[in-house]
């Protein structure tokens, strides 16, 4: 764990500069706009330890799958979130020394990332090894306004000399993603163009065939006027184009160097128009200024605070954590694009090949529900319904027949393209989280046209792949699930995984209800869907029904708790207090088969499926639950605590709920598992979110009402959260002695709060 | 399955060149003396599809791991038995025109492996491109004599025409391993000289620092008189040494190239005077010339053959197969060195690394202990005893504590070096296949001496591994082994696996078995012992004797049969009849996961428990089990069929014992599997030979007296095998009326035919 930012409201502040913290640094600062994001790396040449990245969002690269042991269903490739041409490069030298603050003695170091406005500056002075002294101040932003632009304002002032400058102003797509499987390069040049302040450069992936076209302009200003250059050199090499120019640096006067980018993708254009589209862009950018553009981007931000800012009274540092999940959440996916989700980096690093999991589905989708226009959580379920006929296939290449639809566990495309085959053949249960996500959609807008016009379908093959995936064993005469990874994934290839089963038969219902309800509303869609799908519905429905009446659930009739999974008992029910601390995390310190024969969990599995569930279940039951598998908890993935917060606030537990509430709101900001410098948790800070709404303020939708159950944490003075809901804007505060709830816009509405009606106007 | 071999008693004979069967006829013409060995490649140039490869036993290079997703306890590399430096190369060219099977027009091709003899010879016409014709006959043996030694007899006949030939002779180090994982080459020259007739090049290898010297001299004769060269020219260059040498051919007149290698490795010479000492080997070897070098080779042959044949009257197919069986083990490991072990390809391939796994126990232990001097089984033995602290070592890195010795599942020097969690950390029962080992040793030498030598320590290292790996169940109030897979690989990561039970619980009671006898026998070694394993006698073994006394057996009552593993009885249990031919092999068919949930056996599991401990089990259960899993196992190892003959002949099966035992016996002679060109199945012909010994002689050591109860396979006349045994050689006939015992040397023995005591004398 780590403590080096200061605490504060609305910002990230870094005061001084430390190389060894860079890397964490750049992954902490990272600035995105849904359709691109880049690290915070620096402007200026860096030789120090760092990892570059700029990402342009659904430009990936099937890179070649790299196993030990080839197992008979891998894919033959993993998809890969691109490190993209890099726009932000200003190179600056002085009587032929670069600046570098690996070479340069650094004062006054500040990286600041404004949360409110989306904004990252930083600031230092440098001098160099003959004494050289000078200021300099950069600020930047990916624009929320136009997704296609970004904008630098780099600042230069010689403190204690006059000279020469030389700075080298560029786009390249010369870059190597740090995680290729075989030290490939992906990116190929297409063309490229340099003129006096403009370059583009267009590049194409390798086997993707993804254009990506980058362009910059600059303009030099000092006091206000263009500066005169002494000479100005066009640079151009192999996916390089760029401007070196030479200019008076005068002392204590500044220079300001504004630099503009277009970063576009054949994903939104034609490719034989890619550069001159890209031309256009950054000639408008260049035009409308650097202010300009900074006031539309800052104010689209402003708008987004309105939608979904958490607000924390009493703990700046509470504060600053769940604002910094919410800000990178936001400026990951901004919903717009049906075809984008939400990788588990976001733009922030390659790890994990920044493609899409269930995380989306499990812990995002209830983020963007209730903080967005219901079109965003929307498209995150028609991305999974256009990857339907990828689903089908991932079940085909493993021997699945008749349209059942097993969605894969990692995916670009709806391909599969994750190769470990305890989880990618066996962590069957992420195929129902899409099947739940229409659920969670349906119940919290309301819309339930959407079961006709793509939810069935879905529903559909997801009922086939659990009819053909369960077993019938004739020894216990009823219907089984082996071979399976729970979301626990220290518990590999296990015979009944009791959250798997109850999620597997609860979809084969749901897809009956959906049946039904499309039959009900829309019987012309229905018969449509019928013949698309040659749904047989009465033999299959039937099968599922049998499913449904006979699934087997393991069950400890001493304890009266649900069993993990069948032979659960048989394992030594240690607790995480008997671990030694140098046992700690146990997925660094044990060897994998001693993981696999513990008792110890790596994330909520029983306790994950009564959250999705709860109405299933009494307090009593979930009590027992929590306390026989809370205590076996490790919580090393990112994605567990947050469910923990929801249940044990349910259940009163509220120092428990407190505790693991720590454990993920500062979670990168803390470096907390020392893994940040690889990029951000995107997807667990929605659960951080959600312990919040769900957790503290015990938010949940019963038959399209809004009910709360709040409490306060002891730590805080009040907290305040807003969310949107079939029209309207809710604000909750939340104090001490009392509950505001408050009806920002919209209709009136009917809530609950601790069980009782609310009408708000 | 191919037939392209002609049938023959003592001989493996190819009658013409069909290229795509080339690599597959490599792996079967191998040939190798314990020392060395080498496939049956071409010795002059071929552009065809080769896979050229020269294997020094003991010489191995560690690669660097190549994973999908790294588990904690990973090996940082994979032993690999190298190829070594070509000493066979002998390049003819006529007019420019090389002399290449690939590009010549090919007639009259035989290649034929005489196994009385241990030769390989070839003879073809070639016909170049020009019309011109010339005849060649090689011959080729790795001495058995001389380990260091190998010859070549190397005839050419011009047919139609007199010219200058072009002959390049040479050893050559720049070799590769096909199955690099990161395409490395893994050799290093040292030094190398080459004078008129000879060259030496000394390699070493990178990381391990092996040493192997190559060296060849040559001597080219035409009737008997030596060929004058018209030039001779020396060649060198990295990692190559040679001499080209030009000299007319006369048509019609065969001119014979002898050309004599010596392959010395550092594990036999001090480094220093490596390169001297193969000069000397390669002048003696010459000065001896190649005759007398046969010679003395074949007498090593006929001795060999007098311990180790089978013979089959009335089958000359399975005459073939059954000594192509024994020829290849006993050329691949002669026993002579205790730091050699048998790679399950032999000298014949790349694949499985040419490391030791448990099929050495398992397998080809018997065969040795029957064929050989008791000190070749027993070298088997030490091997691992040495490997002892490493195997403390190995189980260390899992989290094994106080000496529980966790012996590797692939290894070249003790450590393990295989990398998937299933199978590396998992596939614990091969630990105990060592102490199986110790016993099978014992009880068939009669040498208990061993206990207190070398075995306890073993064994009470293999001991303390299952007093840890065995958990308490204080459910079941039973001892259970959790997270394990068995000799069937088609289950991975299961509970209770009732063989790994069975065998550790086993090895418990031996390791208590070990410690009374060499306490009893050897008080004072006993005390050696303990205090050099830090022995808390009676605390661990009352801990060994509560596993033994509480061990969990899974078994179902209502079939009476013993089960698989936990939870085996949910599967829907068909047998092979109820798969489509197009599912088969299911591993190349199957994903991965279908696998694993299917009731489908790889290899023999429940059977082979009981076949290991036989004397625990009634005909009865034994015929209950064979009856239940046979049907679902599918052979897809080539070490499962043999345990099912020997079983099957038990209990009375002929005709599926005699099925079973076609599947082994002609595996690669008739390719069976479609894998022959990766190399021979060097290991799983051991079990071929323990067929026709254990399975249908029906031989067994009780209480340290031989027993039989042969019977004949109807399609045969008779059958006879020798053993060795306690300084006996025994010859068994078995006819279709009677059994004959023949005592060929040694004392008076008493050993038992169908029950009834015969006195050999």
């Amino acid at each position: 764990m780590k403590d080096y930012l200061k605490h504060h409201e609305w910002q990230i502040v870094e005061e001084g500069f430390d190389a060894h913290l860079n890397k964490v640094s750049e992954s902490i600062f990272s600035i995105g706009n849904g359709r691109m994001g880049q690290r915070a790396n620096f402007e200026e040449e860096y030789s120090g330890e760092t990892l570059r990245g700029s990402y342009v969002a659904g430009v990936y690269y099937p890179d070649k799958t790299r196993v030990g042991w080839w197992k008979n269903g891998y894919p033959e490739y993993f998809a890969k979130v691109l490190n993209a041409p890099n726009w932000i490069g200003i190179h600056i030298s002085i009587d032929n020394q670069k600046l570098d603050l690996a070479k340069c003695k650094v004062e006054n170091f500040k990286r600041v990332l404004d949360m409110k406005t989306g904004l990252l500056s930083r600031s230092f002075t440098a001098s160099f090894a003959d004494g050289k002294k000078v200021s300099v101040s950069s600020k930047r932003f990916c624009s929320m306004a136009n997704g296609e632009v970004g904008a630098i304002r780099y600042a230069i002032t010689p403190l204690n000399f006059s000279a020469k400058a030389t700075c080298s102003i560029y786009v390249d797509a010369d870059v190597v993603n740090k995680d290729s499987n075989y030290d490939e390069k992906f990116w190929e040049e297409v063309s490229k163009e340099a003129s006096e302040g403009k370059a583009i450069v267009t590049a194409q992936t390798k086997k993707t065939f993804f254009h990506v076209a980058t362009g910059m302009k600059y303009v030099i200003e000092s006091e206000g006027k263009k500066v005169s250059f002494d000479r100005i050199n066009i640079e151009q090499r192999e996916k390089f184009a760029g401007n070196v120019v030479q200019f008076d640096l005068h002392q204590g006067k500044e220079v300001v160097i504004y630099k503009y980018a277009a970063v576009l993708s054949s994903e939104n254009h034609p490719k034989d128009k890619i550069a001159a589209n890209c031309s256009k862009v950054v000639d408008d950018a260049t035009a409308k200024g650097f202010d300009k553009l900074f006031e539309e981007h800052a104010k689209i931000w402003e708008h987004k605070w309105e939608e979904c800012d958490i607000t924390i009274e009493g703990d700046i540092s509470a504060q600053q954590g769940i604002r910094f999940n919410i800000f990178q959440l936001t400026q990951t996916y901004t919903g717009e694009d049906e075809r984008l989700n939400i990788g588990p980096k976001g733009f922030t690093g390659e790890k994990y090949g920044g493609v899409t999991y269930w995380d989306t589905e499990a812990y995002c989708l209830p983020f963007y529900l209730s903080t967005s226009d219901p079109k965003v959580a929307r498209n995150l379920l028609v991305y999974r319904y256009k990857h339907l006929p990828k689903a089908i296939e991932n079940g085909q290449k493993l021997g699945f027949v008749d349209g059942a639809a097993f969605y894969p566990f990692v995916t670009m495309n709806g391909e599969e393209c994750h190769n470990e085959w305890e989880i990618t053949f066996e962590e069957i249960h992420r195929t129902s989280a899409m099947a739940y996500a229409i659920r969670d959609y349906v119940d919290y807008t309301g819309d339930d046209k959407y079961f006709a016009e793509f939810g069935l379908e879905v529903l559909i093959g997801n009922a086939r792949f659990w009819a053909q995936r369960a077993t019938f064993s004739s020894d216990k005469n009823k219907y089984v699930v082996l071979g399976v990874t729970g979301p626990n994934e220290y518990e590999n290839n296990v015979n009944n995984n009791w959250y798997t089963n109850y999620l597997g038969a609860w979809t084969l219902r749901f897809a009956q209800h959906a049946i039904d309800h499309v039959k009900k509303t829309d019987s012309k869609r229905f018969a449509e869907i019928a013949a698309k799908t040659n749904l047989k519905e009465k033999e299959e429905t039937s099968k599922w029904k049998d499913i449904v009446d006979k699934m087997y659930y393991p069950f400890d009739e001493k304890r009266g708790v649900i069993l993990q999974q069948d032979g659960f008992l048989d394992k030594e029910l240690l607790t995480v207090k008997d671990l030694r601390k140098e046992d700690r995390p146990i997925n660094q310190k044990w060897s994998w088969d001693r993981i696999l024969r513990s008792c110890f969990i790596k994330q909520a599995d029983v306790l994950q499926g009564i959250y999705l569930f709860e109405d299933d279940f009494n307090v009593e039951t979930i009590k027992k639950n929590f306390d026989f598998y809370e205590p076996m908890t490790v919580h090393e993935s990112s994605l567990s605590p947050c469910v923990h917060v929801i249940l044990a606030s349910k259940i009163g537990y509220k120092e428990k709920a407190y505790e693991l509430y720590l454990r993920t709101a500062r979670l990168d900001l803390d470096d907390y598992n020392n893994d940040t410098e690889e990029g951000l948790h995107i997807t667990s800070m929605a659960g951080t979110w959600m312990s919040v709404i769900k957790g503290f303020g015990g938010m949940r939708v019963k038959d399209g009402k809004l009910h709360f159950t709040p409490y306060i944490p002891e730590q805080w003075k009040s907290y305040s959260f807003r969310l949107e809901f079939r029209g309207r804007v809710i604000k909750i505060k939340v104090g001490k002695e009392k509950v505001d709830t408050i009806l920002e816009s919209g209709e009136p509405l009917e809530l609950f709060v601790q069980g009782k009606s609310v009408l708000l106007k």
